[in-house]
């Protein structure tokens, strides 16, 4: 492998540390290391038949020819999606600012300040737009926005009707995703027009869009008034660019408002990422699903962000959650947020106003041309009526690349945005037959339903305007955290490893960013290669057969797989099937997407060891053989081993007639060397955010795609704007997804190649075997496979020694800060242990520099157990400390402040210090705020 | 101005803030003020002649189109300009970066640690490759810096021989430059074919190109030999790529080496901005010109980097200078140094491998294909001889998209490079028309001339190699360092404005980076016209009649503009015209730049208000009246003051025969407001890197384009490539100078447009006219014009509360570092005084805060004079502190570590803490270390 080749940028160590590592796991080569650690029994021999790779600038160059069969045209289809202008100040230093794009989810808060505080001005932004009390830190799209929006309306409802009405003029791939969440649940989506049908007499929640898909803007009162008369909750879509100057859902009595702010600077993306957002009216909050940011107070008292309720979350309520949502959209609410910001309220309203003056004058215009446009008040969307033409405008429209759209054979849709010129609305006219549109008309928003109320009125709203201010705003904030572009995030299951340059850069190309989901094929043709190799690609790595990008989160591809399960029981008539087996070791997203999808959950027992236990798994198989629907177990588990009894595991639940699904979490861990769908498994969901290098963006976006084996195929997702009926369920809003991102996996497929990917997965492994080997005598290691290695995460356990010394597996991680790391993963899958994953892009120095540190803080941790260092007042238990702190007047500690400071091996020069000290999180949440607190709070 | 309007993002304060700073400045209006400001003699009541300003959006829009109009070809060109692969985490996290690309140039070394470590790096580089003791931290270019190297071998010669010798195969371009540098100076420089002719028996210096234009690999050691045997000093122009696989000039006994660093990973960006270099044997290093990077100590004992012996700089020596360079190349030195560093010497001397194995490839293709190849040892480029198809083949070439040499009619020149392929080889030898070039041939490096020394030993060009490493690396030297993107940095004639990102996104876009500066007319319409409309904006804003781009930075721009106006006088047949007045208050540059333009420098008095004694300009007018060449005054005064004599000034100039120089370092404080081409300048030169927004990348680049009225446009810069005669002297080594950054002015004059760009002047003189209106009760503003108003900038005078209590001007700078600002300009133009300029973007919060602290440190300093602290141990002169130091067991200060650490209003959770405390300077000029210390130097 040449410094010319990808691969050795990309793998940390280069072949001389791979020795001394090998060294000291006792193996001579990576093969040999491999050959030991996997079960022979699912051991794959072959050589992955990827195309030779590319050098970082054959790869770009394959993209640009990629990107070039993409066409940007001028967008004017709407529903949901709009052109807007990213401001340059925001693309460059969050888009394509690692310090923003390689950190991970908040979970450490200490060291997230920055993404938390941004956050939250997306949620401040959110509820003072709506006019509702709190929203969450965003959902994955409008469409799953909408579907979670009906199920909290259930949980909250009084009503015990099944009935959810859905109002026709909602966007059609919202209907298809509340559809496709509905069914397994129970649950009977009507879809009414509501302007002409009348509400049925019981239901338990009321889906609105404001304005409709159409365009037209109504005043929801009546149906907000009857809907609540009988006991059901209301949810407005609403177009937050629109609630600039509409008359806010929370002042109309909605309940509940969901949406998307893709048009807050965010790239279309052939469909996504974008940020979805959700908010309720007070009383409610606490049964929001999703991330939820909150203010709370560090030990000193001062206020501090942090994720606040999170036990309503998946990963704790398992079965008992109610939704599956782990990720959020973080990256991308970062970026509308920071529109906002950037814009300001005066600054938004100049865009709505705009953009309703564009639409406007292009009604007028085509009025005065003869063509009928449908009268009924609109914000930027309109319908003209053609009989028997649409088709044709549609045509002659994309002729002067401006794509209208088709709603049926008389009517055209259009829709303006903050991108729409003077020059568009010519072509527009043109493709209509009619003279240009020119000049004002009369405003189409309707005094009543005009919006009085004051918003975004926190100064963070009013102050960094300038370009200046805004750059060193998102450069403060970026300063507070700790992503991988400081140092090594070693999180077991989460596999933190580099998200190169070059498969970033794609990202922002305008043939990628700025393409509607439902543009015409033609103008796609890039993209489609793209995905299909892609898939294609991501078939051959797994040895499965077919694949979907659609899911936008690893939870959404496990709903996708297990729906695809159900369908297939049910399409051979094995309509009782309906039983999930999980092992207690499983991820807690699995129980919930089990319950999402309809099924029963069943927890399989794990053995001393930590495997699954085949003794109970048989037991289990047995109670209910008949109603075995499937297993979802995690390969290598999530103890981080490679359980010998999959292929065994795989048989028993076939026999039994049931499926197998491998959670993809932990396939770093596989590839090259073992292939789920060839050892057993029938189906997985992968995380491109994991394994294939999409960054985790501060917690998301991620792309969950769903592999199958042939028998599953047909029941993949469907397009959530086709036909009903094709395919499965839809699970996202968009056909493909964040296809947007995609170009990242593909980029590292592209460069890597079969040989590299292999190196990767070896290197890995290596690396956890090599932390284990050096910590083992430090801390116990818990599970492991054959000849006691283990896969590419290991689990250190501090039972004994927080039993000893009282020190906490929570004072570790904070301390780690101290040390210039982030804490491996905490008390998952095994309360009070650390799980370890340094990847294989972590090169020898830096897993050295971790391994030093954990054995520091083990000699720490001695001095408090020996009493040398009190229970209460130690550096392990007053961690991270703070410059601050450090800095103070007023020491009194039982340690010096050098220790505080700077612990033995830190880089004294380049010390990474925490804004904040240690979060309480439950003064926060006893306390809940959800939206950015007043500066005086600041004040000390 | 709405908020689509860019100006409302360039500029900080808002309208409600601009009336609350005309409030404390006492005007009602810009207008008024500077109707107050500006003496009506020069002021200019029109609206600048320039199109209607375009949105970040549309000015990208007309960007596009532009570069859609250069044709990115193959460039086997070679002549000092190669293709090459920037790295991916080195374009987005160093020149995308506006950590890096937005820092001043590192005189406050405590904040500037980082780039004084890369800059480290590139000395070190380029010690290390050309195997000499001492290299500076970067030159212009190739040509200027060989330019500097006869000018220091004619100091360091004991010969007093006026002729220097440069072989004929050195490349084209940097003869022009030598030629037109040694002419002023009365150097007789002798072209002659080394190969053949005779070395003349008496000369100073000999210049050498290795490998040569021709691509010829020459053993040099007996031309050095001989020169030295007649006391002459040697310099070999050498390539750093090739060097990694030659003989260094060091070993060969050369005592300059001197070249580019552009093929190191920095687009060719049609000729520039890129890295020169230049290098020098032990006992040279003190003659060295430019910025030399050297390790000190800081008050703590710690290694620390600062700028070495800047006492040989022009600004210390002024007419006594040997140099006028100011700026250096630093963000292209940064680019390139960091190329080796990600590379290290195994993937360095393996690009440089595979390179030759291309050029040898290729000759023995059309060697066997019948093509005569000229038959000498070569690395990259080979002359192929084709008596009389030359020009034929390279059109053949160009329809393939590869750009040849034409050398003359009968010979081709081709060059590889790092990212020659098969591909290209084949299109090569199809456009002779013989079969393609395949399989290996020798190599046809000479073995007596392989290197064999070892290189890039220290260990940090062997730690970074892996992409998550090196991402690390730069975000760690980053952090060290404060730039705009964390505050203000209001030096006085320095004019830190923002450097927008829409601005600065062209620069990374292939076809503005990816274009030779000789590639073919047909290829660069789009350059050409960009560049036009440039030229023809800055003319307009100017009032001067024609300008050009060539000069690559102020000081370039100084000697273009004096070199004309020599030119001028000579064409006149005013030969004895050489005196150059030049008030006693500017810039040393100025005087530099005279003596290198052959003049004599005649200093002008000031008088007790600042502003240049008109009486003394009488008098020393009368006493060279026959003599007198030029003025040079800067305009507003270095004193940051309009004087209102300027037009009287000019008359009386004009009248004795001379001409008008203007420096247009302070144009911010005229443009839309008065032209210096139309009050009485004939000549300025600009500076793009200050009021046209290009960024200071740490120290450079820098461009100063020449500006004069129409008698002087026949001797603006000549082509350096041209024909000898057409125009004036080639002042950097390509036509446009840094081509590849004029993008960046382009789109801030096509953005801001007449309406914008007024605002801004007016907005700069409003804000430094409000700081001084803050601060006067505090600290004297030391000079006023009329109404007692300042222009852009103001001066603040230390002196008598530094005579009161002992507190420097460089203590109250650096304790303006605790307050998280980088310090304004000190002791210029005044000893002991501090010259704030806040440009137009700083908003008012940041200008607030800046006056807070200054008032806070008056009290400070109060403290030091009453004796409440002592005058050494106080907050002031131990100032910087670091987080090492109030983090420190033992504090015993006078003063709490609070105080040191946070003092008032400052930002406690984002606190910027520089990695080292105060640096004796001093220290690191006695022990002079300017390469990479040992890693064991850190250990503490």
């Amino acid at each position: 492998m040449t410094a010319e080749q990808f691969a050795a940028r990309h793998i940390g160590p280069d072949p001389q540390a791979e020795r001394r590592m090998l060294q000291a796991v006792g193996y001579d080569s990576i093969d040999e290391l491999m050959d030991a650690a996997i079960p022979e029994v699912i051991r794959w021999h072959g050589t992955l038949d990827l195309p030779e790779p590319a050098s970082e600038h054959d790869a770009l160059a394959e993209l640009r020819a990629l990107a070039a069969r993409n066409t940007v045209a001028v967008s004017m289809i709407g529903l949901g999606y709009h052109g807007t202008h990213t401001p340059a100040v925001i693309r460059r230093n969050v888009l394509e600012n690692p310090a923003w794009y390689t950190a991970y989810t908040p979970y450490q808060p200490e060291i997230s300040q920055g993404r938390l505080e941004a956050l939250l001005n997306f949620q401040t932004m959110v509820t003072d737009l709506t006019g509702l009390a709190t929203a969450n830190a965003s959902m994955l799209d409008e469409g799953t926005a909408a579907a979670e929006a009906m199920t909290l309306a259930r949980r909250a409802s009084k009503s015990r009707s099944p009935v959810y009405v859905v109002d026709a003029d909602t966007l059609p791939q919202t209907v298809a995703v509340i559809i496709g969440r509905a069914e397994p649940l129970g649950i009977d989506v009507r879809v009414l027009d509501l302007d002409v049908q009348e509400l049925p007499a019981d239901f338990f929640g009321l889906h609105l869009q404001y304005p409709g898909a159409s365009g037209a803007v109504r005043d929801h009162g009546g149906l907000v008034a009857a809907a609540h008369a009988a006991g059901a909750l209301v949810t407005v879509a609403a177009d937050l660019l629109a609630l600039t100057l509409l008359r806010p859902p929370g002042e109309v009595g909605a309940d509940i408002a969901a949406g998307t702010t893709q048009r807050f600077g965010v790239p279309m993306g052939f469909g996504g990422p974008h940020a979805g957002y959700l908010a309720v009216r007070a009383g409610l909050e606490r049964m929001l699903p999703g991330r939820l940011v909150g203010v709370s107070r560090d030990a000193a008292g001062d206020p501090a962000y942090r994720l606040a309720l999170q036990t309503r979350e998946q990963h704790i309520r398992r079965e008992k959650a109610t939704s599956n949502i782990c990720t959020a959209q973080v990256l991308l609410a970062v970026m509308a947020g920071m529109y906002a910001v950037y814009h300001g309220p005066d600054g938004l309203r100049e865009i709505a106003e705009r953009t309703h003056r564009m639409a406007a004058r292009l009604a007028g215009g085509l009025r005065d041309g003869g063509v009928e446009v449908v009268d009924v008040p609109f914000f930027d969307t309109i319908t003209a009526v053609v009989p028997g033409r649409a088709a044709e405008v549609v045509a002659a429209a994309a002729q002067r690349h401006v794509n209208l759209r088709l709603v049926d054979a008389d009517r055209v849709g259009i829709s303006c945005d903050e991108t729409t010129t003077q020059a568009h609305l010519d072509a527009v006219c043109a493709a209509f037959g009619v003279p240009a549109a020119h000049g004002e008309t009369d405003t189409r928003l309707p005094e009543a339903l005009r919006r009085t109320s004051d918003f975004l009125t926190h100064p963070v709203f009013r102050s960094h305007h300038s370009e200046t201010a805004m750059l060193r705003y998102l450069r403060r904030l970026a300063d507070f955290d700790y992503a991988l572009d400081r140092g090594m995030i070693p999180l077991g299951s989460c596999t933190m490893k580099l998200n190169a340059t070059t498969e970033m850069e794609p990202v922002s190309w305008a043939e990628f960013a700025h393409i509607h989901p439902f543009a015409p094929p033609a103008q796609t043709a890039g993209y489609r290669e793209l995905i299909a190799q892609l898939e294609g690609w991501l078939a051959e790595v797994t040895g499965y057969d077919a694949v979907s990008v659609q899911p936008n989160a690893g939870s959404q591809g496990e709903l996708a797989g297990l729906l695809a399960i159900r369908a297939y029981h049910r399409s051979r008539g094995e309509w009782h099937r309906d039983v999930c087996l999980i092992p207690s070791s499983a991820h807690g997203t699995n129980a919930a997407s089990a319950v999402m999808a309809g099924m029963r959950v069943v927890v399989v027992g794990c053995d001393a060891d930590g495997n699954v236990d085949l003794v109970d798994l048989d037991a289990k198989i047995d109670k209910h053989r008949d109603a075995l629907a499937a297993i979802m177990v995690t390969y290598p588990s999530t103890h981080g081993v490679y359980e010998t009894g999959i292929a065994s595991l795989c048989a028993k639940v076939h026999d039994a007639g049931g499926q197998v699904y491998v959670d993809g979490a932990n396939l770093n861990a596989l590839v090259g060397f073992a292939k789920p769908g060839r050892f057993g498994a029938d189906v997985s969901h992968l995380n491109l955010h994991k394994t294939f290098c999409i960054p985790h963006g501060g917690g998301g976006p991620g792309v969950g795609p769903v592999a199958v084996r042939a028998h599953l195929a047909p029941f993949l997702p469907g397009d959530p704007a086709g036909a009903p009926g094709e395919g499965g369920p839809a699970i996202s809003a968009a056909r493909y997804g964040s296809a947007g991102i995609l170009p990242i996996p593909w980029a590292y497929l592209r460069m890597m190649g079969a040989a590299g990917l292999t190196r990767a997965t070896g290197v890995a492994v290596l690396a956890a075997n090599y932390v284990a080997a050096r910590l083992r005598e430090h801390f116990p290691v818990l599970y492991a496979g054959n000849k006691g290695l283990v896969a590419h995460e290991c689990i250190l356990d501090l039972r004994p020694l927080s039993k000893a010394s009282g020190v906490s597996v929570d004072d570790v991680a904070k301390r780690l800060i101290d040390y210039g790391f982030h804490a491996p993963t905490m008390s998952f899958p095994v309360a009070g242990t650390l799980m370890v994953e340094p990847t294989e892009s972590e090169d020898l120095a830096e897993v050295d520099r971790f391994c030093d540190a954990m054995i520091a803080i083990r000699g720490e941790i001695d001095k408090v157990a020996s009493g040398e260092w009190p229970a209460g007042d130690n550096p392990l238990v007053n961690a991270p400390h703070t410059a601050a702190m450090v800095a103070a007047d007023e020491w009194g500690h039982a340690y010096p402040r050098s220790v505080g400071a700077y612990p033995a091996g830190v880089d004294r020069a380049g010390r990474y210090w925490p804004p904040v000290r240690r979060i309480d999180g439950a003064y926060g949440d006893r306390n809940l705020v959800c939206s950015c607190p007043s500066p005086e709070a600041f004040e000390l």
